[in-house]
């Protein structure tokens, strides 16, 4: 007889942490990483765990582990993990991160309600600081869990606020005494909205995430010279104003369109000075951020943008000054895991659509240590990152379902054996 | 024997009068329309006046007029105007504007000091809010002064800081009772500082101002869609950046470059929301600064612009607000007075440039009730609105010299005879 995954807990689970940090009727919730609100969905998090008798640890950067020990002490050596993150941006969903942190509760209360002891150890991780908004950079915790960032620099982060996060951590007494990475997962499973709308145009309850697109952020500075909007001849002029201009229309037409057309280009923030009517502006200051699901790609793009800018400033008298503020390479997950989540999907009658995420995840990082995929449930219009994020019951039901399935088919390979 | 134009008061007055407001060395001065530092200028200004013994008058607006009376009661009804504005912008230089009132007290210094009544009224005017930073629209004073505004709505004006122009007025002392435009001008010459390259690129000493270029202002906001960066894919996205810059690069390449291309255009502002990193731009707002000599080129540009918003927003998906900010015809100045600066500059050895002045000026106003005309001396380097504003004290002299010689042609034509 299969285990079966009991929904209402689940939905039960999603509703209470979501109220922790409600900001009002339709202004979402905010726990921002370690703040009080957060603490408060952390110390729930931590009593649900309880709830299902999970051995509870937490590490040097306040990532929380929740495990099912193994039937065996070997199995004990080989856990399967599953996780995401609690913390929120501002005025934020219910369901980014919390879904795949309760979903892992799920699949465990599958096996406690069944009295089974899985043949590995079964682990839900809930990583600090995913979102990124007060501390930098984001995906820190499970970064810092794979080695990609020392401990000590991510305690020294200090806050848009001002904080310093190791102090803001201790504070709120989820400063832990495990190293980051004690646990080796034998391999590393996230269930996720997919905050886009790729499935819902397509019609397809679930995603199998081919991969995470590489991500390139810059901060481009262009430095020209001030003048007067009604003397100074065009043929005079050292526009930095227009030359910030220029390069957006350049991302849209020429990089964007060009082919395989897999580029995502976007200036999400540009400002000039002196930004009055009727002078020229002497400099503009903005943000580039460039994804591909395919490194040659994005590198290709850099390149070309670098290019381009060079000839613009030769033409307009312009100095550029670029600052690279974050480089993350895109990630292929692991063929042998997707292939399971696909066979696990197909066996509930579900054909899943294999996509590449533009967000980044905490899988991508789990990526550098251990086999790892992820699972997406659409999100209603788009939509995440706003009070209005949804996802229908029943594909939450299907994605923590499919979750349970591919934990069941991992955990009857032998051990020893790879995903 | 000529008349004979005294230079060091000149120069001593212009000293004098930047030295009110002053910032501290490097940083100019600072004398805003209606505050207690144009206010101790005003008060310079006036004293000056009653020094050489001038009936000084204000109007409504506060517009400061200071009258060497004619010989002759019908020569008092045929006033030969001169004068321009003594408020700055935020660390302005000292000449502009102020080079124009000063110049027109040295000349009536020169009728003075030979004892000769003119035989037109000899009037020097000083125009309130010149330079609108405090209070919108710019050239008020003269604007009013000419019937173009009434002068209740501008006594109503509301300034940046939050003052109303007709408190501070009165605060000030300067609400005088002369109606505005309580002296119709013969004619009007306004003396000034290029404020652009023109002159010195050129190596000319003098400009003629055959007149002054026409000026639309407007304020736009695209609203489109806001999306994350990361999964939005780029034909989904409604992104109100991307048009903004779309326009500053259709400005550059198809309106400044298009057939005659005497086209200015400037987006001297621009801002995005919510202006983060990974967020596709919800709201686009920027200005846009169309100038041109010709009515009908910058018509054209207005209308090209139009269009262009037009096909912009159905293609990318946005709305389109525009609000019209200032919008002035360009001015042609008086064809006679024209060729009398022409003979007098050409009397003095110097062959004028005939040139289109950028910047807006009182002249451009009092052209629509008297004939009117505007001579200007070179700008180094073309700096002006800037403590580095600057120019050589032998082209003040040259400058304040023509004026002296085209007053004297004018005052020679018999009463009753145009200009």
């Amino acid at each position: 007889m299969p285990l079966s995954l009991d929904l209402s807990p689940l939905l039960a689970q999603l509703e209470a942490l979501g109220a922790i940090g409600a900001e009002g009727p339709g202004r979402g919730r905010t726990r921002l990483a370690l703040t009080d609100a957060e603490r408060a969905g952390r110390d729930q998090l931590v009593a649900w765990m309880r709830e299902l008798d999970l051995i509870v640890e937490v590490d040097q950067l306040g990532n929380i582990f929740g495990s099912l020990p193994a039937a065996t002490a070997e199995g004990d050596r080989e856990p399967l993990m599953m996780g995401s993150h609690i913390d929120t941006v501002r005025h934020a969903g219910a369901l980014d991160g919390c879904y795949g942190v309760l979903a892992g509760l799920a699949v465990q209360r599958a096996y406690r309600a069944a009295g089974i002891a899985p043949a590995r150890r079964l682990v839900v991780a809930a990583f600090t600081n995913e979102e990124g908004v007060r501390y930098q950079p984001d995906m820190m915790g499970s970064l810092v869990y794979a080695g990609g960032l020392a401990v000590d620099d991510a305690l020294a982060s200090i806050g848009t606020d001002g904080s310093r996060l190791g102090d803001e951590l201790a504070r709120l007494g989820y400063a832990g005494e495990a190293p980051c990475g004690f646990l080796k997962p034998w391999a590393f499973l996230e269930l996720h909205i997919e905050q886009g709308p790729v499935l819902e145009a397509a019609g397809v309850r679930l995603g199998l995430v081919r991969g995470v697109q590489g991500i390139s952020w810059q901060r481009i500075t262009l430095q020209g010279e001030a003048n007067h909007a009604g003397t100074a001849p065009m043929a005079f002029r050292h526009d930095a104003g227009y030359g910030a201009a220029a390069t957006v229309a350049f991302l849209r037409e020429q990089i964007t369109k060009a082919a395989p057309g897999t580029t995502l280009a976007t200036v999400g923030s540009l400002s000039l000075e002196p930004d009055v009517i009727n002078v020229v502006p002497e400099r503009a200051t903005f943000t580039v951020d460039l994804r591909d699901p395919d490194e040659g790609q994005l590198a290709a793009a850099e390149a070309k943008l670098d290019h381009f800018l060079e000839t613009l400033a030769g033409e307009e008298g312009l100095t550029v000054h670029k600052a690279r503020l974050v480089r993350f390479a895109p990630v292929v997950f692991h063929a042998g895991l997707r292939k399971r989540i696909q066979g696990a999907a197909e066996a509930l009658g579900v054909a899943p659509l294999e996509l590449t995420s533009g967000a980044g995840h905490d899988a991508q990082m789990m990526a550098r240590i251990a086999p790892s995929a992820m699972i997406f449930v659409p999100s209603i219009q788009g939509i995440s990152h706003n009070p209005e994020e949804a996802t229908d019951p029943e594909d939450l039901a299907l994605g923590a379902e499919v979750l349970l399935r591919v934990v069941e088919d991992c955990l009857a390979l032998p051990l020893g054996a790879a995903p």
